[in-house]
């Protein structure tokens, strides 16, 4: 378990500073992570690599996570599914976050990412966090 | 599609030279990824961040993939899974990646991923990856 | 691979046939499946197996994967997800299954499930499926 | 959550009697199960349905979760991932199903399934279940 990773889209922690992505709350109870493609997350064939779109994601859905969980409970990542639609050369990455279904002991939630305006994904994710007591 | 991940196992990227990771040839043809945790990869609650551990694995699957695949092809990853398992404090993360399927137009791998020499697994992955003509 | 899978939504095959389900096109490009529960799909414990779910899913989706494919092409299931997400004791089922993303050689998609009027679903899947000439 | 999946394993249920599978402890804690496949389980394309092999795969790993749970526990499925890897004409199913870890909260499981004495996996499941207090 990757324990106390909602907690993850409240703080700032080396790899958010190195990738450089914000986070905020969106309409409907969604949650939004923007990041600004440049050099330092492309790989060796010039397209944002795979790792970067599931860093962004992952956090954005621990963030979601928290937001609905009570005070002094915490959330771990389970099980996290992406698949990768379209190559990303470029542009602003938009990962929008929806909880699913919020249970007593799971939440369930889906993240679907665009590039600026366009509203086709170039990827989609669910994913399911355990609720712990802190 | 992350077009092309499958060639960042051999090259030198800016996320691999941030979470300063090595992959190697292991034994009966696997595909293992080190990193030896320190802060850049902590979260705030000072355990590794599920897109370290996910880096670390998509990277070596890719590298895998390209290993049985023939001159002039290239691979993208389809879908990926990611079960997190325990928290990880520190130490030596070895994520063993293994092929389990090579066909003609798709790949599926799986990765185990462990903390110095302890057996038990802090997280599993499975992929498959598209073969392309490059 | 499953191969063929698609073409199952338009066919009867035994297991569709003791299951008991129907599909047919929906909205805005949606394939829908509907099944009654009864007692032939229960567990032991009296609420609608996995299987019973997953089944009517998959159908659904190699059916909307096979709509948007020319003619002398088929598919085959790459690989499928699903999360359950509340308890099942009985109602009729409604699979809603969209096209995420359809290309030229992979086609992605989500399907929802829920009972009844109820919009709360009961489980989610997202699956991908290889584009094969026939 | 499909609650008591785990119990399936160990009672006859109308889904498994169609279908006709057993299930066995095999060896090292894994449970397996075993389908000769006939006409009940093609699809139209007269290869095993998907979502035969789904049920032969999760039913399994509902036991094998059952296994290592203390008295008064059941379990319900969180989430499972099939990879579908080979068309499958006819033969013995074996699924043989191994917990990854068993947590006080989630299990994790891997199934991989074969046809006959053949070594290479014709499908791969990993899932993730609930421990619920009954």
């Amino acid at each position: 378990m990757a324990v106390g990773t909602g907690a993850e889209g409240y703080g700032v922690f080396p790899l958010r500073s190195f990738l450089d992505f914000d986070i905020r709350d969106g309409p409907d109870g969604a949650t939004v992570a923007f990041l600004d493609v440049d050099d330092r997350h492309l790989n060796p064939n010039g397209i944002v690599h795979g790792g970067v779109v599931f860093t962004l994601a992952d956090t954005a859905m621990g963030r979601a996570t928290m937001a609905v969980l009570d005070d002094g409970q915490t959330c771990a990542s389970i099980e996290v599914s992406v698949r990768y639609l379209r190559p990303i050369p470029g542009g602003r990455l938009v990962a929008t976050t929806s909880v699913i279904r919020a249970g007593r002991r799971i939440v369930h939630l889906e993240c679907r990412v665009t590039v600026d305006g366009d509203e086709r994904p170039v990827a989609v994710l669910q994913g399911s966090f355990a609720v712990l007591e802190a």
